[in-house]
């Protein structure tokens, strides 16, 4: 990707209405803007526009620094939500995880061979078990046990930590332990988890106990932005593999886990390159 | 199928012990049976043991009229649950249908081509709008309409209609009224149910609507047993299809037709292969 | 959809070039037209841009039949192909059949129940097998025999019923006689195939017998325009299904036929809502 | 999986003949074998019989090896090519690659976790590039530089290093030359290769431009046993992903890598968890 001159990405929603694709058209070819790839969206239901518009910054008639207040006009007029990112620009991303170590590694593999377009400066846990992986990875590893009573002071080291690395992004690969609304809150749309189901099915715990008790021929994996409300966030990416009555709970793991590393993989990849635009409690995943 | 040798099939299921492939294995050597299939499973949680046997008629070694007796001293001794069918025996179904034609069409054209080894007697019906349907296959359609009051008397007609044609197995190809309990119970493990979601996600009404709200990027539809509770009977077939914001309610229910047609046909046509066997709340699917 | 505007869909693609998106929104825009939906794609490799546009014809400023006038002087100035589409216009079908009946049944089922826009005035076949079918549906049915000597007049024949009917789409529904180069010339991009495997895997005769003897894992049906090359037209559309050592030949061959029926109605809908773009060898599908 | 008791696998193959479940059946039964898992399957166009059974060794009446001699008579009878594991062995497996790391970094990783039951004592490789993440996996990592010139005696030098270490199975993780004749000779149906496409389509180099040059709608990968003719082994798994012309090359191979690793890690398990019959060319999948 080095050889690639670097773009500009524009994200934007707002109520529907006449003369939208036009008038941010006509802003990046006043400009001579080279677009890349241009996807938009209409939910007729709710009456919402969204757009994902990405330009070569190489030739662009508007500095980088300044491209925000040039749009700002066009975005007050038809009241946008909108945001701007720049592909050189690399996101920080802290992994939470517990004792089951598919994601994390697969995470940082996928890292190491520069699948993901970001900086991963530290991996938090409620457990010491994965350190050795970190380890290996050369990626610090911070153990911030866990106990009914020390959540709030562990939340808040959890914080002092996240800003002094400066992070933008959380991926829970398998992190076992439930984050507080606050916690929440101050990272909207900025947490990624994995659950290891079909979701809205067997949400909750042992969900491939679930499975198996209830017999179902199919399983999937969830991967999906954190709200307050249990396994009920804006869901970014599934996948789904058959199974059969030959499957006992332990193949259902098996196969989930593949599932969920992988499902896992592509919502944080669709994130970190700006493809995911959340409305209400859905997204638009501009792929 | 026609050049095929009837067959005879055991379905059993019983306590797992020692012996049991063995000796149901050595009753069919010694009556130089043929065996074209065998599977077996073993439920180790639940300590199980189901078994499917097909073997070719012809040259077996025991009369079919009396090939019942002569397994039943086995079967006691396992403390087995079994059945036996003959491959050239023709159930007998009765479809159940509302307002929507598609499960119907299908169904009706599959029995035309031959691919579901059945008869098909008589169409029922709570609305009268499918009827130049059944009459285009040419097959007598029953317009039972229903309302809270007349449900009890209706249902009685539909039993009489059922024993009138001698019926074995129920298909409802998207029969959008709950049958009563007692309905049910009278057709145990043979009332054959299409829901439009993969279950037990969306369980209940207007599922489309709720996986459109919900956001998820893969729908699915479930055929399963009726039971006494709703939407919870023993899973016979689940498919998916990938779907995503670009579809609207309508497009998923258009996708979700597809697969409720394919599923449903895949069900029915298992069933009647005397290919699932139910313990508990689930199924083995010997395919 | 009967309570739904009519609607006009511009399909064009031209050499990538800067200003398009912005000319084409602007002209809508221009003339008050309420966009419904609008897709683009650009492949970068090829330097090639391919959009379809859909927007209301109530309000919008130009008559429909001074709208090709209006939009052909943009076309020319960027080099467009382009057609123009109105929903309310139904396309004539024609079916072709030989001796299976699936595709056939599901595709006059469809229509029946108003899932495809289109008419379908007659259905030609080089066997007589299936003409109780087209009966039972109320549709003209034209026994068209064929031998290496008759092709020729045979074909004519078949043109002369085409031309009789004004037809727009030939559906192949399992026909399995090649047209001829001629044939193939006077629809271009007009004839829609389903061929039974995942092309380009096991092309040509036999594919079930092929799969099976290869002993794949999964199997596949494609839809794709019919050129001279034998199965090597665009594809339309494709999917698969998961199969195991334990299906015979007969097997795959069930399983196949649920996924033809499925992809060739899925190609043959997709085609008729003028959301396919053939460039070279290939198609972009506006879903 | 540490608390289960040892168990013996043994896998057969055969013609088809009266008696033989019977008196495998027995000959377990007769010694106290524990069934743990049974699975026959009947190729009746081949006349072929095959079989995995699975039993409890604790309280078995045979020794562990005075098993094979007390079988061998009956596998002679039936003129059986079989043969019999334990599942505390663990086969040695050796890694082959490239440059392309995604599959070696899945499998070690798995390794690690303890997903694999084998021991993985040594990488063998073409190029250096990869040795850096043996290093981090403390696994011994042989560079043998490939020139067409230095083939055979590289071949050879590979040779001795797997005899050192008493390799039983390799795994060519996406390893990207083509082993010789006489080499594949010496491990026959031991060599798993992942190729990465729906074999047999897009056998041979660059699959991944061939499908996008193609327009396909569905990518896959494939893993088999390695034969002395190029991508036409007995396929052992195939996995496939939805794509569309939104898809450039570099997203097809992104989609392709998770299929391969995936693919690759469950053909390589099968094979380990001795769940995998070659028969002529095609396997039987005991899964």
């Amino acid at each position: 990707m080095s050889d690639v001159s670097p773009t500009a990405t524009l994200l934007l929603s707002c109520p529907d209405q006449r003369g939208l694709v036009a008038t941010v058209a006509a802003f990046l070819y006043e400009h001579d803007g080279n677009i890349i790839h241009a996807d938009q969206h209409t939910d007729a239901e709710e009456g919402v526009f969204l757009q994902r518009v990405e330009w070569e910054l190489d030739g662009f008639g508007v500095e980088r620094d300044e491209l925000a207040d040039a749009f700002a006009p066009i975005a007050e007029r038809f009241g946008m939500n909108w945001s701007l990112r720049f592909s050189d620009a690399r996101p920080r991303v802290a992994l939470f995880v517990s004792k089951q170590a598919h994601c994390m590694y697969d995470l940082l593999a996928r890292y190491r061979m520069g699948e993901l377009r970001c900086e991963i400066p530290l991996v938090i846990s409620n457990h010491a078990d994965l350190g050795h992986i970190a380890a290996d990875f050369g990626i610090p590893y911070h153990h911030l046990p866990l106990t009914p009573e020390t959540k709030p002071e562990q939340e808040a080291a959890a914080l002092r930590l996240l800003e002094a690395h400066g992070v933008d992004v959380i991926v829970l690969a398998r992190y076992m332990q439930i984050l507080s609304a606050d916690f929440v809150a101050g990272y909207q749309n900025r947490i990624i988890n994995i659950h290891h189901s079909f979701l809205p099915a067997f949400a909750g715990a042992r969900p491939y106990h679930q499975a198996h008790e209830r017999g179902v021929k199919i399983i999937g994996a969830t991967a999906h932005y954190v709200t307050e409300t249990l396994d009920d966030g804006p869901i970014i990416a599934q996948d789904v593999s058959v199974v059969s009555h030959r499957d006992s709970v332990k193949d259902l793991v098996r196969t989930g886990t593949d599932l969920e590393k992988v499902v896992l993989a592509r919502a944080t990849r669709l994130h970190l390159d700006n493809r995911v635009l959340v409305y209400g409690n859905r997204t638009v995943i501009f792929d």
